[in-house]
């Protein structure tokens, strides 16, 4: 049984991911759906980008992963289903993939999914999450070949490289940095002003106290304990960050 | 493996939607849920009405549709299971239902569910959709046959016709009118003291430019590109809309 | 199929939901998956002790419950799997499984968890979740023993006897106290000043009106109908009630 895990910035208030979940599963009955999120911020695709390279690898390989960030939809923003070390990714072609593509180790052959040309029914030109990303992906689920013409897989602006700059600010305040876990992790970030020390994890410094870390996806992140990061330290997405010279 | 959807206003903060999803597996399971929503505004039938009226066709004929906004639970509104289409609906029969059954080709034969001769263990005077709606959507799921009484399906006030005023606003701020497509797309749709072009889809205007488009749904919608059409053209539900006359 | 529950404070906008249930499907391939909650306050730990207790009853027996509110992650606190009725419970050791210890018949031996030591590749210092919680939920759905040497189970600061005040108020306003049903339900509740009379249901009063009510697990709660009591009413966690003298 095919698993299609879902990742939108539709939140749940109206039923479009309902309906997305209702193509999938009348193409493709014994698919098993799970939920990623559909509260990414509404057209943030770098925001979209940062939880599927988060949640990928986490999968069986035979995972298909439907996501749709698209505040271009029915524009001139292409349309793709692309294969990354062997799983099915399919969405618009907006940047939403940059991460996965460049994690990956092995990306394969992309297809360019024309909406006049998939063979499906009927394609509005507001909602191609239903009408075009998740008929092609219970198809993939299904076991069938991508349709569409083979693309090289694109990359968005963010793709390698470190940066050193607030990147991401999840739910809690933590704000994730692009920069990499060092190897000497007795050193001290410089952020907002504030020099932070680095600690193992959040309880190793007192409630209301600033940290860095790891976090758990290999990168630097600027954490309070039991509080917020992003309020306590008035930190948001490029927000600059550096690391202290030592003395 | 039938398929139980779930479309309610209870939030997923409390639990309840849970207590839900134990009952129905715990008498059907194998049965495979699938969230639509728990996010309808609390007490908002028509808004749920809005979501269950877009999602259903799009399921395989056999799931089962669990629709609880409920706000008058334990009064004297009915309980109902009706059959549209060959399809299940499970809820309160407060108008929940009304644009299924407008829509639904065939109704099927509804039956009036008694709280007291559904042959439940307990059934709570506060929680119908955990004690009553769930049990009855678990053994439609696993075939049986409904329980209660034959009565005529009931439509709510909503039903037949068009309607000119803005019905609905998505997470999005696109504001949903009650006007089908028009033949002519080249009209001038008047809200809220404008005049808005119509276009094909988002993208056809500037960012930040209001217009009107057919859609997903069949219905004329006003939406603003990247924008939110409710905040910038203080659209409602209940805001009158017209079709301008040609010169 | 085994079941596995979910139910955390992760929120659904940052994709640490989805890595978990990525990792249960990695191990126990078959599970299914059934998100409870994400949605409880931020280390609200006492929230999710609520939430969960109101739902582990409702799911089959075979359920897994993976519960994780857990604001001391990577510090002291205790990381457990527990069997209570016959049901496994995986999560922090901080007082989460309260309720379900309290309510329970049976509670079997509980299993301390190292990460050290519980055999997995790599346990993160910020993310038990996903790196100790999850695995250790997927092995208990896939019928493998429970790894971690037995502890007596632990209960926490809850435990025990009828509380005289508001315990947890709901996404509805509804204020749930933990007094139990008075065998005597014409009896009249003190409450933020107010004078509260005993109803069935919500819809025995006027809209607007205020009563208490037996809630849909046995205890008193204090509601508005069609409205919020919290907002009201002045409640919240902590306020006291009690019942006023028969004259």
């Amino acid at each position: 049984m095919a698993i299609v895990t879902l990742t939108t910035d539709f939140g749940t208030v109206d039923g479009y991911a309902g309906e997305m979940k209702g193509v999938v599963l009348s193409l493709a009955p014994s698919a098993r759906l799970v939920d990623v999120t559909h509260a990414v911020a509404q057209g943030d695709v770098r925001g979209g980008a940062w939880v599927l390279g988060r949640i990928w690898r986490r999968f069986p390989p035979e995972a298909v992963h439907l996501a749709v960030v698209d505040p271009g939809v029915g524009g001139d923003r292409g349309a793709v289903a692309a294969r990354v070390d062997g799983r099915w990714f399919v969405g618009p072609d907006n940047g939403l993939l940059t991460l996965v593509l460049r994690d990956g180790e092995e990306a394969g052959t992309a297809r360019a999914l024309d909406p006049d040309r998939a063979g499906l029914e009927e394609v509005s030109d507001t909602f191609h999450g239903r009408d075009l990303f998740a008929p092609v992906a219970a198809r993939l689920a299904h076991g069938d070949d991508p349709p569409g013409s083979a693309v090289p897989p694109s990359y968005g602006p963010d793709a390698g490289g470190e940066l050193a700059e607030v990147i991401y600010v999840d739910g809690f305040g933590n704000a994730m940095t692009g920069l990499c876990a060092p190897q000497d992790r007795d050193r001290t970030l410089r952020a907002a002003g504030r020099d932070l020390p680095g600690v193992r994890t959040f309880a190793d410094v007192e409630p209301g106290g600033a940290m860095w870390l790891v976090n758990s996806i290999g990168l630097v992140e600027i954490a309070v304990n039991q509080g917020s990061a992003a309020a306590d330290l008035e930190l948001r997405v490029g927000t600059a960050v550096h690391w202290r010279e030592k003395r």
